[in-house]
Order: structure tokens, then sequence, then C-alpha cells
């Protein structure tokens, strides 16, 4: 089977979820000033929210056997564990432990996730599968991007 | 000009907005075992956030002399103003007065928009405008549309 | 609570899903010629095709007491078990015993899904709450509604 | 065959295609100051441009033998022969004659398709067959709907 | 003319096309149970299908006369005889002969329409345009993309 | 505050803005028959025209004090001053003078939008902050990325 995979073939595969959350952009060691200066309304009190998409994208070769650069039904439960869980319908900034010294900007949500979803895959016996990229949409017209670099 | 105008043309001007915002599902009156078993996870303590996507849809006759329904000038300053400043980065919950006595569902927030932009079209001397539909996409997946019915 | 609510409003919320499925357009009434005339390429022997995209759309009074129309983990639930098991990842001509006897067009299959939802609706103990519409979309540019007219 | 359409069922349906065209809102009964304040950057003097989405709708009874409401293959080359070839690629205001006395808004151009399409489908043997609504997207934004009223 | 690429500048161009296919994923050298256990409803007996969105991605230096990196119309028929006549409105695991060997998962899908392009630019007298990339979006979710690496 | 950004992490943020514009595609030193030869229907006399989507992505360390790669309303104001100011509702043939002797096609406009912005980022006291792709959207199936190689 699989003729086309004799040589091996290096794939990029991506999966897209989305959370939705609240988050406010407040730094603590500011004053109010300094704070609308540079978050504006993203300071809000109370906070605001998205629907954030996220897509992350693993790398390596394809299995010859299955045709499948890894199993989507195993990735999808890793993705609900370890990031609908951690962030579906929470409030960024008092919900989520790992954010708990940090301001839950876009780039570092990206960062967060890049570090869970890489220790978590390297408790998956494939030493040839990596993560290659994290990418935030936090709306249609803003996102992020993170390689791990 | 506009000959195709002679006759009267009914015609439904649609324009989207989206505004980020934060809500929380949750009724002082009931008890916390009940709110979770109307509201799940949307009843988590400090909310969570959407990417609110509005579509607001006006119906009349096209004017003969500008070719327009109305201006799309106007409607957005209108918009700017009525909406992106009372709901856009807000925690519907706290901060918008207009929804201290509500649960923020998105059907309630489809009913409130409706009778501010309604009201507020009254104040526009143009009788045969009309506001038609009002719809919200609350993700992807939901959406409620309310017609002043 | 909800004083929106006070008095009766009528809204329509409606919910997405998608499900992967094949098709073939073909009448074994008819000659190969002939179903080659009518429907083309979409008469390939083994069939081709689509990733479906359900909208469907209740309408009635927004509940007073929980500010919805509908549950929508309720909602969510019948789309899972009348939908996604009948129709997902099957052979329409093949799978699903009521297309059986029928050429499984995009017309066809919107009547079909109204006709198990409005049945399924009956069961719910709710009379203002009715179906309203059936909409798929085959493609990004073909797409048929169904109303129950 | 098709069991499901013993009882008429009315349908719509819509297709969807794209142009991509240039236009200026300018009336040359107004001075310059006038067409500014009315149409803004819209009556910059060589124009601007648009990827315009139409979306057009047919309603009517399906056809008990087909399956299908009208024929897609022959929608699509109606849909080439009078909106492609007659919007595509060209500027409104210089290569549409039908335009020539008009300003060609998204309201004005939404009720010309209207006509020729209706003129159009009476040229069809098909005496239940109905236009039902006209709609153009001219950005993501803004959209018009022309339903023959 | 075109005094900005009087240095080379290397582009990328990419173009979308959609074809619309059914597949099935079954091992025939594996028991229908591990078949199950590997590909879950996707092994279905007659399978299901997908509205393939493929985006090809192609890379040079732009043409100092023409502006381009490589004629879009000429591309397009490439796609249309290479792409479009192979894949679309057919059942990749019966009406593919490329594929009668193979289990037709995205991935392989990806490298397969890798290699048939790859071979195809051969053909073209331009030896600085290259094929950059692949990317089959299989659903709005998943997506594998080739670099022939 | 933001422990996570200890250690340098390397972003690629990226922002989508629209502008709306016609151009044609023309060499005034070819004849009539050869444009058509190469252009086709974008050769047409008066222009045609587009939703020019734009994204643009910027790549650097993330500030650890902000949480931030770049304050988004900056960015905002350079793009509307630079992109906005310059592109939106014009003809891009005869209202850009950066383009007077230029075939505008999409490589084109892409790379003079590097340049331009590439040339407005060196104004900006933050060393390590770098354009990293410049990709315009002609319509929804062509796009062309620059990169400044």
């Amino acid at each position: 089977m699989n003729d086309l995979l004799r040589k091996p073939r290096k794939v990029y595969v991506s999966r897209k979820i989305e959370f939705n959350a609240a988050h406010r952009l407040f730094n603590p060691l500011c004053t109010e000033e300094q704070n609308i200066a540079l978050y504006g309304k993203c300071s809000n009190s109370y906070g605001h929210g998205h629907n954030y998409l996220l897509e992350i994208t693993l790398c390596g070769i394809v299995d010859m056997q299955t045709g499948f650069l890894f199993d989507l039904k195993e990735l999808k439960s890793i993705l609900e564990y370890e990031i609908t869980a951690r962030f579906d319908h929470k409030h960024l900034n008092h919900d989520v432990p790992e954010l708990q010294n940090c301001i839950p900007t876009t780039e570092v949500l990206a960062i967060l996730i890049w570090d869970i979803l890489e220790e978590r895959l390297l408790t998956i016996n494939n030493q040839e599968l990596v993560l290659h990229e994290v990418t935030i949409h936090e709306t249609g017209k803003n996102s992020v991007r993170y390689r791990g670099e």
C-alpha cells in the first residue's frame, strides 16, 4: 500500500479549534494612566472577550502504513484536554493558573500554548513528530504565530 | 439620472460591524446548581467572551437623486456611537447600564440593539426608512435574528 | 430579571453544523445517457462528496426566565442524534434508509431534514417553538432553503 | 422515485458568482462639492473597484422527476451570459450601456440585475419558477438585497 | 516599465481551486476491526466526501516585462487539466488510477498533487519558476501542506 | 510580570486591512493585440477593480514589559497613513504616483507595499522589529506574497 510513501515525505498537518474567552490587558505594576496609554480600551476593568481561533501545525514524516502523519482522533483528544478544558469559556486573567503572572496578550497566549503542546507531544512515542507552529487569530484582523524560536 | 429608480424600489441594505465583549450567563435569583444546569460553562464566575458580529438591515425606497437607501457614512457614525461605544471591549454584565437587570444572552442582546437602533432611527428625517432586522452571530455557529415582532 | 422580555419577543435562532457525505445523482428509471444529460458529472458511478453545511433556524418567543429561545445544549444533542449520526461520513445513496427511494439532490436533502426535525420538535414540550427554516450549503456557491411550504 | 416530493415542496435555491468591476459614484448634475459631500472618496475621478459577490435566489416547486428546482448547469450558463459577460472586468460607469444614465450604487446595481434576470427567466418554459431575491455584497461589510418590491 | 522590478524580486503566487470528491480510508491488508480502530467512521464501506480546497503556490522571480510571475490564464488551464479533470466529482478510491494502490488520506493526496504538478511544471520553459507548496483543506478544520521535502 | 517572556521569544504578528481600488493591466509599449494576449480582459480600457485584502506580518522578540511585539494602535495608524490613504478608493494606474511607471499587477503591488513599509519601519526606534511578509489577496482565489527576497 501507499507506494507514494516509499520515499519519506515530510508534511505539515494543521488543525483549527476555537475557544471563547475573556481577557484584560493590565499591568498591576503600572498606574491606571500608563495602562490606558499602553492598552487603551483593552485595559477596561472587567475585561472583554474573543472567539479565539487556534491553529496548530505538526510536522513530520507520513506513516507508510496508515497514510497519516498523526492520528487526528488522538490529536483531537489532546487539544480537548490541553486547550479547550483550560481556556474555553474562561476569563484568562482569573481562571488560568499558568497566566497568573502574565499579561494575557495574544503573543503571550500563543507562547503558552506552544509550551503546553510541545511538552505534551514529548509524551507521545513518535520521535519524528514535532510541533511546527501555533497561530492564534484573536479577531479576523489580528493574529500571532509562534514557532518555538 | 437613475432611470431605473423612476418607479419606487424597496431595497434592504445591510451593514456588518464587530464588537469584542465579555459576558456571563447567570441568574442571581437561582442557585449555583440551577445556573449550571441552565447555562453550563457559560455561567463561569468571571465570564468569557466573543467577537460578536452584528448585522443590521434597513429597508425602504431608494432615493432617486442619490441612488442610496441611506447615507452609509451616516449609518457608520450612528453604529459607532450607539453600538461600538456601548458594547465594544466591555463586559456586558458590568459595563452596560441597559443590561443591568438582564441575563445577556444573544437573544436579549439582539432585542436591546433593535430597541436602541429603532429609537435612534426615529430621529432621522426619513419616514420611509425602517429598521428591518438585527442579527448577531455570537460564534461562527450560533446566531440570533430579531425583527421587532 | 430580563425587563426587556416583559413584552413577548419573537426571535429566530440559527445553528450551523457540518457533515461530510458522498452522493450520486442518478435515476435508475432513466438510461445512462439521460442521467448524464440531467446530472452531468454528478452521475459518476461511485459518487463524489461534499462538506455539507447545514443551518437550521428555530422561531418563537424568548423565555422570560432564561433569556433563551431554546436550550442550545439540548438543540446540540438533537442535531447530533438526528443529523450527524444519520448523515455524517455516510454515502447518502447507500447508507441512509430514508433516501433509498430518492435522488439525493440538495433540494431533497433539505426537505428530508425539515421533515425529520419538525417531527422531532413535536416531542418537545414547547408549543410556541417552531422550525422556521432549513438551509443546506452544498458548496460555497450553491445552497437550498426549505421552510415547510 | 423521490417519494418525498409526492406533495409539492417549495424551495429557495441560491447561487453565488463574483465579478470584479470598477465604479465611480458621481452625479454630473451636481457640483464637485456636492458630489464629495454625498459620495466622499467614492466620487474620486477615475473610480475605484470591488470584488462584487452576487447571490441570486430562485423559488418554486421541486421537480418530482429530477429532484431539482432548476438545472444548475442552465442557471450557470444564464449567469455567465447575463452577468459575467456584462459586468466582469468592466468599469460600470463606462462599459455598461444599461447604467449610462445611472449612478452605479450597489442599490442600483441590484435593481438592474433583478430586472435583467427576471426578464430572462420569462423565456424559460417553467411557469412556477420565480426570481426571489438578488443580493450584492459590495464588500464583506456592505450588502444590498432586492426582491422586486 | 516596471521600475520596481529592476532588481530581481522573488514572489510567491498562490491560486485556490475546489474539487468535490468522495473517499474511503480503508487498508485491505488489515481486518475490519483494525480499519475501524485506525480510521473510525472514515472507513465506512461506501465512503463519504468533501469539498476539497486546494491551494498551490509557485515561487520565482517576477518577469520585468509583464509584471507577472506566471500567466494566471495558463496556470488556470493547467489546474483544470491536471486537477479538476482528475479529481472533481470522482470517488478517489475507485476513479483515480494514481491512487489505486494508496489509502487516500489528505496527506497522500497532497503528495500526489505535488508530484503531478512538479512534473507538469518541468514542461514549461521557465527555469526559475518552481512549485513551492501544495495545501489541501479537507474541511474548514483540517489541512495538510507538502513542500516536496 | 510575564514570566513566559524571561527567555526571548520570536513571534510573527499579522494584521489585515482591506482597500478597494481599480486597476488596468496594460503595457503602453505593446500593441493592443499584445496587451490582450498578455492580460486578456484585465486590459479593458477603463479598468476594473477589487477589494484588495492586505496582510502584513511583522517579526521580532516580544517585549517583556508589555507582552506585545509592537503596539497595534501604532501599527494601525501607520497602515492608515501609508496604505489606506494611498490606495483606498483609488485607481492604481492614475492616482498612485509610485505606480506611474509600472503595470499594477498584484505582484508589483505587493513589492511596492513592502518597499513602503520597510522604509517606514526604519523610522521606528526598535532595531529588532522587522517586516517579515506582505500578502495581497486580489480575489478569494489569487494571492501574492513578498518577503523582501
